[in-house]
């Protein structure tokens, strides 16, 4: 299975009055392992947008462990789960060290600048797992 | 079923470089649905976590079927699904006029101050469907 | 002088780990009392935008002197000091009922959909003070 | 004069419908340069917050020249511009390449627990440029 490992410091712009990174923030998080693994593969996904193809999030999940906090060193593992037709399904987990915070999934659909729904391109097929 | 609806425009800060919403602004939303049902039960989130009782997210997913972009007008729809030992159930419904944009369902965890899970007060039980 | 008041709850998501709107929110804020002060002349920023009008921020400050809270009921005034050329000037103040929260200053600059810096449209610069 | 450099990339979730990135975003960004500037001295802001001791955000300023875009690689440059009594002033860089794209100013105070203003501790004061 094709994974990629990005690693950064939570903001503290991220954190809410509880202390805690907001949860809302994990999306964007997602949204960061996704374009990461995606250069991993040598691809450039602002390239991708400026040759008229948007990647969607149709649908989004996450669970939460562990609160993540201010400064914590984050490991986000990102993973495709399956790639065919117009959609990309990813995984996520999110680690302080070993701890494992929070795991996501997700589903984006390929739309060209119309907004229409189109198949994706035949390199983003490629990154299904084998 | 309780349910509460609530409006608001988009802010251009929620919007993103593909001229919509940001996908991540959609749980900020459901949290202010969720703060604006109790209110309109009379109750104040505010006050619950000065008395100590912290309602932190468990489980969230959104479903996106059509993009919000700048200034719409939204209509967003509450409801509590169930409410039981420590956890409240909540959906949610994205409205442009009478477009649905997105649906969501969220778990929230009542934990205390030092972060143990809570059984919810009496008064968020009651805020069970009948 | 033209002023316009608005109002509008803090979210949980505008809160740090500090317990209080982080400071960037402000000029979110800001940008929705500009906003809501030309919807108070009949105009809208999103129509102005389709027409090919965008005015982008070129210089912002913000003073703080007292914090706002989660759940703060916030009445925003914004005004207008200049409007000529290819510039506007705002004036912003924060206030949680009659206390005093942040003052701010802007200058959003007129350009076009090829970022080249062009004249306020008249309707503009009439909102320019007497 | 101390200053410290510090990279990242810009997240698509700090782009807005204008296609730049939106300038509220800045302040976020002066606030990791702060930060990593203590870092690069040995100090740790999350130990000071633990400390009792916090630095808020008095005054702040942002000047914007170029737009950032989504996916540029930004070079951040935070310089403290003197620290004296209870605040320390930051004066800031924003780079794409050697593209200057924003310059930013503020003012932070040190407050203790209960939010009273204290003399900066002597390690914060040593930071001073000579």
């Amino acid at each position: 299975m094709k994974q990629h490992e990005h690693s950064f410091r939570v903001r503290y712009q991220e954190t809410d009055a509880q202390g805690r990174v907001h949860h809302a923030n994990y999306l964007t998080w997602f949204e960061i392992g996704r374009v990461e693994l995606l250069r991993s593969f040598g691809y450039s996904y602002r390239d991708l947008e400026k040759d008229g193809i948007m990647l969607v999030v149709a649908d989004i999940r996450c669970e939460y462990f562990q609160p993540a906090i201010y400064d914590d060193l984050i490991r986000l593992v990102t993973r495709t789960v399956a790639a065919r037709g117009a959609r990309i399904e990813h995984e996520y987990e999110v680690f302080r060290e070993t701890t494992l915070l929070a795991r996501g999934w997700s589903t984006v659909a390929c739309i060209d600048r119309e907004g229409r729904v189109r198949r994706l391109p035949e390199f983003l097929r490629r990154v299904e797992p084998d």
